[in-house]
């Protein structure tokens, strides 16, 4: 059993609040990053997967098919957006890392054939990231 | 003369358009950097001063003093704010990363005492980055 | 469950030796890290967490606290620090990467409230790093 | 148990193809990768072992010895070299990155005295990595 | 006066010899990187352009067109080749990061429209790399 | 006119205090960074040289030579050492970082035989580094 890992980028805004909460309040949790007009990442992407390689390619998967999947199912629809306003798949959940885990990973996992998916890591930035291992 | 280089980092929204222009010519030119909800970066900012170190110290500035005027002048107007609409010295400038420099370097030369200012640096993403010497 | 890493630095002096040996017997062992005038590093610290993120606020625990803890705990005490001299805690145990993620371990652990502590990661290098897992 | 991580690093060319597939079937399946003259890589390599750190040194190997094994046994014999032609012990074997790590996992797990060995991790590109953890 | 930088990446295949000399000189003086068979590196590739950003688009040059300019004029060039056969217009060149620079920026300069071509820098490892000017 | 950089590391300890003042008057200068019994960073150097490369070997100066020279003038005096307390030629001279660049500008240009030193930089932390231009 091997485990390949790609990496992929993307840029978006977002803004983390509570609908329901007032400014004081979504400020006391959120800090600035209930900033009302949004801020951004370079958010990096890092999915891992896991199989045999096949003794004839030597290759789990195609790189090239797997980079497809990544981009058709995710990067595409978060790259250059607003996570919170622009993205179906993101409406009425809160765009932290540990949420966009969940669900990059609930987008992926329908396409792993051939290969088991192993975890979706997202990097914020430099000093914060969160993993998911669909546990 | 020696020169010295602090790093920063800000995360901010920002969008390129020009509001007199239809969404095909701004898509045309700005590409997907357009997106009319905005998008965002982690931006990391580089500031180069140049002086003599000082014969007792050994310091060209207090790299403490450096690191308050540069919070204090640029980081805390742009982190976790969006470009376009959230920042009173940016207002009617094209927040791209060639603009950005220039303005973080009028921002910064006030300042400028017992040091000269070098170069502002920004990286927008790993893949582009930006220079501005005050030419 | 999601994982949660957040990554914060210092920078220490450090020596490593054994005091009943002879200056042969610690260079044969420890090489030049037994310098008797120390040495130092910038330290890299990689904590990881993980928990259920809150159905509202979509975090596993404010990012915010989870700086506070480790600043409080960690990072106060060993930045800009002799780590074989300075710090109460690493009294009598040697300064090896693979001691200071257990040390650190053994610091967070009892702060893990609503979330629990997984990995303590320390690079010494960017050619060394130690993990822990509480095991 | 502690996990401790040693980085090294090597250049080598190589290529992916199929001697009984033509052309065209080894173009489909590796695209580039398959170039008849070859091309290359800087390869960043991750041995992570897991021990008990000696009482009364602190570490679970001497750090120099790992290093030691890592080269006589890896580097040597990969770093400016071609994969496919100038190593023995990859005759036959399709030089992936999948391929590399059980290749050189094979290479590491026989010298692993006094440690366990845990886990092998290529980069071929800052996209793509390869684990394998000996399962 | 602005400078713009962009990275691109590009991996390949070469080999330091000069055919007139012998296997002795040529390891004498190119070491490993006269190995017959080949190495080869992930090479990373800055261009920096400099020029007036535009009063209206905040731009020197639409950063996709510079894109596009160093991938049909570099990059589809060199990347997954190997640079002493395959390229065309390094034929009878040495390909050391030193002429790499030299002849990219050849390359490039003759597209330099609206902008200033400034410096071409290659890094070929994490340790060494070249710059040129078009002094 | 080629430039050519080459990277090299050096762990080591230090202190930054003047020996006539007294503890408050050093805290208030150099904070932190005056800590009685050191601190210590991994230090990393960039020299650059420019000169022509050679018409029949494509290189200005043999890397390996290069690299020689700042292992022998440089490297093997600071590393693993203290600053303050081990190297000769940094006594009674503030090891900042701005100091750091002239020294060893110092120590390497007396050996530019067939290159000219063009560049000294010193990366302190991931957030400081000082260059030096010999002006």
């Amino acid at each position: 059993m091997v485990y390949l890992t790609r990496r992929e980028r993307f840029c978006a805004a977002h803004r983390l609040f509570v609908a329901g909460w007032n400014d004081e309040k979504n400020m006391e949790i959120f800090g600035n990053c209930s900033n009302e007009n949004w801020h951004g990442h370079n958010y990096i992407l890092y999915v891992t997967i896991k199989g045999e390689p096949d003794p004839v390619t030597g290759m789990i998967i195609n790189a090239t098919e797997l980079k497809k999947i990544i981009r058709s199912e995710v990067i595409e629809h978060l790259d250059h957006k607003n996570l919170n306003l622009d993205v179906g798949f993101m409406q009425g959940i809160m765009p932290t890392a540990e949420n966009l885990v969940k669900i990059i990973w609930q987008r992926l996992e329908p396409h792993a054939k051939g290969f088991t998916l192993h975890r979706v890591r997202i990097y914020e930035t430099e000093n914060i990231y969160a993993d998911y291992y669909g546990e």
